[in-house]
């Protein structure tokens, strides 16, 4: 008898289904984690960088103290009876797990919760949103999910019927659109973004590959966006997301924005604006666009990847259509409540005149400002060179190191950011000594000009 | 234009999908909660009881003081360094926090994991297994998930292609299986546990519904058995579960062994058996069976529903068949850590000679015995006056009440335990007087002969 179960006889879908930050690379490299861990000393470098996927936290990055102060005490609730716990925890964290497991019936952190998530928590959500947006937000819409992934995946589950039903995607797109679309047995209907605008979103360009699907025969039932863009970074302006949303609404397309960096935006002149604002802000209502914004726990300034937890929020779809992204959210019963806890912290962290506030914000600034900024010192002596600081940064380089690099500025790049192109095409022998010049290079520039 | 999004457009499985446990009752349920919630006295009751879905947490059960002093101290490690800690925490609890910790990369707990689940906590899991069966067991082989419940829809999307691919599944079942096999299009053949029999699973049966299943063209791709069943609570007997495990190897059947319930065991000649200890203990090895076991931290005595954490087994299955499974869990990322650690918390609990050991068995006997013994004094005063237990308390409830209900031993049970049986067919006016008086019974019963 031929096995039960072999690759021929597996869902065809699955094996089409590629992801490409945890493929065969990412196996290899945790196979040679633990031959480290075994035999010490047995490969030419004593620690595996992961920079396959942004997973803050595995690099060192601290989670934010008032986020876990509250965690803490959601899972031990009797913490809070204990006179120790007040020299332990800040006041504001305490009065603010007290507030949580109050809204949670029987203070159940290890009870299954309604299947959107604990009403109470997405209270707070639509707070958070409605605070960020100026426009209402309403805690029905929300559906807390295990980070964002497991929402899209939700979404093309219901959306896809068969390879005929297409899905715009902006590329280069984050792979869990390509991996969830091939899951659910779609057909990815790609967008380029124009790297010579800075990643612009071109709507000259939605509509080519919109007609162009469609003259194939291709039903296409929605528009990814990803904005604050991932991987290019791009923040789009304000009349370029008025376009997009009377795009979508004009040619009946559910709007799938992916919102989850809205806090990762590193310059002054460029502010997030949710695609519900923007909708709400031309007059259009709950009847003129279906939309579902995602966020996640995992990315901004919190980066608490492991933890699982974000939130959908649904708006425009009707009452039977959301009974089935119900009936599907039920199928796995609820989130997991840490992650539920966790999104609506970040949705309402600390404000001004909370204990915890000065201390968080110094860990929200820190982490921020460590990511990609160049130090205050090197931009002004950049300034002070009358060079723009990558270039600045490209001409040290090449002093110091011998290696050429391109200054983002040629290239155009989003104001206030600075990049380098760099090539990796040296020959292969030489590799590890650029690598190891580049990093002792940076190390010495950053300690130069240390704010 | 039509809606563009709309019911009638949307992915046929996921309207085929039925989920009862958290359906429209519950929908309502949650209605009324939040009624009771903002005009308090607008209904004839004053709390909802939810007893569609086993939620020990929300139904007051207190969670095991380890686990949680455990999942505290991951959560917010720098409490460690501090000294009211010591004073606050068990001591093993806090050595567990920290053997956790050291196990886990740069000790993030906010990080997105290995898709399998962080190695340490899967080592410490499969300690557990092997402990448990006698056999050995493999970290590689385990799948850290978030409940059992994603794995259940793992194995389902890996195995089903279309509609002519079918599961065996036993009725009454969970309506996981049916929901998430409508829901990945493939097709649910019923075979009938024998409630004549105490639930049994008559090997003759599979067999005729599996040639049934072929003569209608249908690639039987697996076998789901629930051991300790849901909704039955029957326990596999050893010669029976060593048929099955033969029957799936002359069939060429996936064993997916749903063994969630394995600590829910309430009598003392009944032994849980995993199917991989029961394989193995006839000589099968990884090629002669495909055999998955989930596990969950929401049953047994734990009840860590909200937690989202559990783990598949994975044994008999080529390597490249496991490269999909693990490709399918990584388009996810990663289970949750909270979930990752409790999971291997209940493989590993404390134990004798640990200082939360004491602690620990009070709660966990605590738990068990609360859900369906009868008081020892109970079981005593039915030997007395020569009845089986059952038998005793339907005939007290019949003098107290007047409700006629029949003992479980007329049916035939699991030796030991105690059931009865109750049609609810009185005239619908009076049933909240059968409902009051039963109440009541019940209570004055228990108090009589408390332990």
């Amino acid at each position: 008898m031929a096995p039960s179960v072999a690759v021929e006889n597996l869902n065809p879908k699955v094996l089409k289904c590629e992801y490409a930050v945890r493929g065969e690379i990412v196996i290899h490299a945790q196979r040679l984690q633990q031959q480290l861990q075994t035999q010490p000393g047995s490969l030419p470098f004593d620690e595996i960088l992961y920079c396959n996927i942004g997973n803050p936290q595995s690099l060192g990055q601290q989670p934010v103290t008032f986020f876990r102060e509250v965690l803490a005490l959601c899972d031990h609730p009797s913490l809070l009876e204990k006179e120790e716990t007040k020299s332990l925890f800040s006041a504001d964290a305490i009065s603010r797990a007290k507030r949580i497991l109050s809204t949670i019936p029987g203070r159940a952190t290890g009870a299954y919760s309604h299947s959107q998530g604990i009403k109470g928590l997405r209270d707070a959500i639509a707070a958070g949103i409605a605070l960020r947006d100026g426009f209402p937000a309403n805690a029905d819409d929300i559906f807390v999910t295990d980070g964002a992934s497991p929402g899209v995946h939700m979404m093309m589950q219901l959306l896809l019927r068969d390879e005929k039903d297409g899905i715009l995607c902006p590329i280069p797109q984050y792979p869990l659109y390509s991996a969830s679309i091939a899951l659910h047995g779609g057909t990815l209907i790609p967008y380029y973004l124009d790297e010579k605008t800075g990643w612009g979103l071109e709507i000259s360009e939605l509509k080519k590959q919109l007609e162009d699907a469609r003259s194939k025969g291709i039903d296409v039932r929605a528009l990814v966006v990803i904005n604050p863009g991932n991987p290019t970074g791009q923040v789009l302006a304000e009349d370029n997301q008025c376009d997009i949303v009377r795009f979508c609404k004009n040619e009946g397309l559910v709007l799938l924005a992916d919102e989850v960096y809205q806090e990762n935006i590193y310059v002054d002149d460029k502010k997030f604006n949710s695609f519900k604002k923007i909708a709400r802000s031309i007059g259009y209502g709950e009847d003129d666009l279906p939309l579902v914004s995602f966020q996640s726990v995992s990315k901004g300034y919190y980066g608490e990847c492991g933890k699982r937890g974000g939130y959908m929020e649904i708006t425009g779809f009707s009452a039977s259509v959301r009974e089935q992204v119900y009936k599907i959210a039920s199928v796995n019963l609820c989130s997991n409540i840490t992650g539920q806890i966790l999104a609506s912290l970040i949705m309402n962290p600390p404000k001004e005149g909370d204990e915890s506030y000065a201390a968080y914000k110094a860990e929200k600034d820190g982490i921020l400002q460590s990511l990609i900024h160049l130090p205050q010192k090197a931009i002004e002596a950049a300034k002070a060179a009358k060079k723009a600081p990558d270039a600045f940064y490209a001409l040290r380089l090449l002093e110091a190191t011998g290696i050429v690099v391109v200054p983002g500025s040629g290239f155009g790049q989003v104001p206030g950011t600075w990049h380098i192109r760099c090539t990796i095409l040296p020959q292969e022998d030489k590799i590890p000594a650029v690598i190891t010049r580049f990093k002792a290079f940076h190390e010495a520039f950053m300690a130069e000009y240390r704010d």
